[in-house]
């Protein structure tokens, strides 16, 4: 950030406004504070029969790698919603949304993972723009050294930990993985 | 946003970027794309005993109204470490989070509610900054009409149905309420 958004000013220093504990960068000009927060990455993982959806990706980053199709929420939508829409853009597919499998936190990039699993309607799908290629795996064939992201692979871990053991979990991770989520 | 961040243009424009599919504020002089999406509101409902800790607000919105303590998820942060962040802000307090109660959505106002259950160390708690006051209630002595935002009321409720029940559960909804989370 170079220039206030609000009034175009140059004058940008990060200070701790009057009532706050962090420092924010605010404009010297009008005084408007420019606050920063977290984004909300939202998925779902598509299941069908004992297969679980997968894309390949076909931008960065992570291009070539398997996903559980997810993204960023989008003003204006709830985080289920968010999730349908990912997998319609990224399998062409509908999904129905069961439950709350994952809280991943990575705050070094600032983002919050929220991602549920959800069942593949009809079992149908497609590819969609952002996608390689998009495919059902039963657990033994999940290609572990080539899925994208840590989440998305915590995701499939414990999905499948869940169908073992007949339980609908939701599991609190991170990356860096610290274990615990009272450090 | 009247000027582009980046560069200081005025030339700001809503339009789909190329392989989006959603209106943005692009910046017509240097290309930048301002991306605006929603924020997550973490808390945590301290439990002592057969009592859970709100605060009287003494900030608006609510101000003089009971909430859960909650606010604005920071840059790296985790949502766990936030919500006791919050707690300690709004109730000079200390939790260990237990688990996650609730995911609230308030899609108007692109906020996502993630609060936990927590126990509140020691039964100690005093008044932050932000708070008139902060007060342990039982179950029947909760002020439901003085409730500062329904999804505190949400959290609550679910806390005791949760305790009379034995489970942890997270509960998923949203204002207004649509009841699921399959529209």
């Amino acid at each position: 950030m170079n220039f206030c958004s609000h009034c175009g000013s140059h004058d940008l220093k990060l200070r701790v406004p009057e009532g706050d504990t962090y420092p924010r960068i605010s404009c010297g000009n009008c005084q408007t504070i420019h606050y920063q927060n977290p984004k909300v990455v939202t998925g779902c993982l598509p299941v069908w029969e004992d297969k679980v959806l997968l894309c390949r990706r076909a931008i960065e980053p992570g291009r070539g790698r398997w996903n559980v199709p997810s993204g960023y929420l989008e003003n204006g939508e709830s985080v289920a919603e968010g999730a349908r829409r990912e997998v319609r853009e990224e399998a062409a597919a509908e999904v129905t949304i069961d439950y709350l499998i994952t809280l991943y936190d990575i705050e070094r990039i600032n983002q919050v993972y929220l991602q549920f699993v959800g069942q593949l309607v009809d079992g149908v799908f497609g590819i969609g723009p952002e996608s390689l290629e998009c495919k059902l795996f039963t657990q033994a064939e999940i290609p572990w050294e080539e899925i994208a992201f840590t989440s998305s692979a915590f995701t499939i871990r414990n999905y499948f930990r869940d169908r073992e053991r007949g339980t609908t979990t939701l599991y609190q991770g991170s990356y860096p993985d610290r274990g615990l989520i009272n450090p």
